[in-house]
């Protein structure tokens, strides 16, 4: 088993990477702080790793909430059923809840514990790749709107972190490789070396090889880890870790959420990002191909959806958090390992990449 | 004009107590950091200092949002409205929320500004005895829940309280009233001369006369900052301030939220909690009958209403934040000015005020 710290003053937590977490009570118990617990799922993990869990950590049945499965439930509706049940079962502020599941249900679970009460404690066990190299690690939690994914929430940092590799054994292929784009996203932002191991690994990753998975679980994690301790609130540093992503949510949003998985409207979002910066001359353009053809072997989409056109997604990337008094502001890459923080882009080059780079691309 | 600064340390914020505020726009531009403010009152506030408040600000009409007045809309589904307004006119992350009005407005929108895109800035403009003494100061922000009071909520600090006195002309008298219990509370929790003073000015509050509500109102947010800067994230001291909230909070949730006004409840509350600490043999019985007379001077109610019995009081009692493992725990009185942190107490105690004390008190 490998521990990271992600270093926050008061408020730094252990994450732990390895096989078989799921039933290592004593992992979970420094972290509980009274004697309430509720562990949050959703119906299609809660029949895998519920029972193991509440055996681990001496808890009855009435002691799970189990959530609709989904980023559609991903909504202030759902968040409030968790209200519900830690009111109508008396939880005081010193319950913690346990996040059990991917990324939807460990930013619901997240955003509930940061507002109940205030604010009570929480636990991340993160079950899917996505999740374990991004979600789980650094405090952010939320839900959807209508208009904008993300745009209600909260920080709220969890007490740990325990990623158990052995559940994504049960990983449907789609959601492997959706995950595997956010660790490709670790190597462009800040880590060339990881890229390259990236490019001779995919196919070990593909095919769920233990050591290789542990590997970029872990590496993902470094990586967020140190851009989180640098920038806790996301003043500044921390936005790199967006990289792709204003183009990506325009794709969730403008297809309907659910339709693309986050990983993979990343994915394309990422090939837009890399397309945008070769038109600003940043980046070499044998990168963008370079980064296009790592993707693709990934299984990931690398070009927009036909039903994207570019007014649609300007209109969803108007509401993105990083912009300012109305300009958008996007990240790009100067080479494969290095971001730049979110900057205005010249319309024309955003309009040509969103005009022409479907045609024109992978 | 007087100031008091909340220190925080990096989220330190002033408080601006004074007549004629509202039409000082040097006060409000140091705290904007954007372009986009938008202004969050009520239907009963906003005829009445919207536009002045707007011009101020050089703002078009299309700036403010207008919820309607009343606790019973202090909800999550209120919040979600300001998410969309915000969301549908393009506000960005750096935007400014300004919540003009009472107590009610005050949460919802600190709440609102709390979540939106995980936290912006807002201003506090309370217009209501009550919300400039007690609720726009700590940064405690919130809505309530079917099942408790305040129950969903984040800490998140303004960036000023800009508490206009001449506001408070236009505040129905049971509203003023409900403003002098929390004014009271200060006396009673930790400034005893506060108490005398109120006891020999009670009737010049009532009248409005501008110096006694000017005094009061700085020596009442004095005495919040000093206890919040002590304990911003309510470990400890800062209990001491929800003295006589729990029974408060309980008669508020077991008549119906907008029955009674909070200050109305949290003045029988003080009564039962002052009751109880006498029982306990903490406080002098003529103790007890000094804070009911005063309070009753104030045209504030002293007896819990008739609809709520014991077993009502102990079910909404059992959800409150203070409790831990599902014991009630209550703040009482070692003497006029100076109240005890929470702490678990005798049951047979706590129902004995609960089954006697309306039929024997003031």
């Amino acid at each position: 088993m490998k521990t990271l710290t992600i270093d926050l003053g008061a408020r730094s937590y252990p994450i732990y990477i390895g096989t078989g977490l799921l039933s290592r009570r004593d992992l979970f118990t420094p972290h509980i702080g009274g004697e309430q617990v509720m562990v949050v799922t959703n119906d299609v993990v809660g029949p895998l790793y519920l029972e193991r869990l509440l055996a681990t950590l001496g808890l009855p049945d009435e002691a799970a909430l189990v959530l609709p499965d989904g980023e559609r439930h991903k909504t202030l509706e759902t968040v409030n059923r968790i209200f519900d049940a830690l009111l109508e079962r008396r939880y005081s502020r010193n319950a913690t809840l346990v996040a059990l599941g991917g990324g939807v249900i460990g930013d619901i679970v997240g955003f509930a514990a940061a507002c109940y009460q205030r604010g009570i404690d929480f636990i991340q066990v993160p079950t899917t790749l996505l999740a374990q190299v991004d979600s789980s690690v650094g405090g952010k939690t939320g839900v959807n709107h209508p208009l904008g994914k993300n745009m209600i929430g909260a920080f709220h940092q969890p007490r740990a972190v325990i990623a158990d590799i052995a559940t994504l054994d049960t990983l449907p292929e789609r959601e492997l490789q959706a995950g595997i784009a956010e660790v490709i996203k670790y190597g462009l932002i800040r880590d060339a070396p990881f890229f390259t191991w990236l490019e001779d690994h995919i196919e070990a990753l593909r095919r769920r090889d233990p050591d290789a998975l542990t590997y970029a679980v872990e590496r993902s994690c470094r990586n967020k880890a140190e851009v989180v301790a640098a920038d806790e609130r996301e003043g500044g540093l921390r936005a790199i870790l967006n990289f792709g992503h204003t183009f990506g949510h325009a794709i969730e949003a403008g297809m309907g959420y659910g339709r693309y998985l986050h990983g993979e409207a990343v994915a394309i979002g990422m090939c837009q990002a890399a397309d945008l910066s070769a038109r600003l001359g940043l980046l070499p353009r044998r990168d963008v191909q370079r980064i296009e053809s790592l993707l693709a072997r990934a299984g990931l989409p690398t070009t927009p959806p036909a039903a994207m056109d570019g007014a649609a997604f300007l209109r969803h990337m108007a509401v993105d958090k990083k912009n300012r008094d109305g300009q958008i502001r996007l990240i790009l890459l100067e080479e494969i390992g290095r971001a730049t923080l979110p900057r205005p882009v010249p319309r024309e080059s955003l309009e040509a990449t969103l005009h022409e780079y479907g045609r024109s691309g992978a």
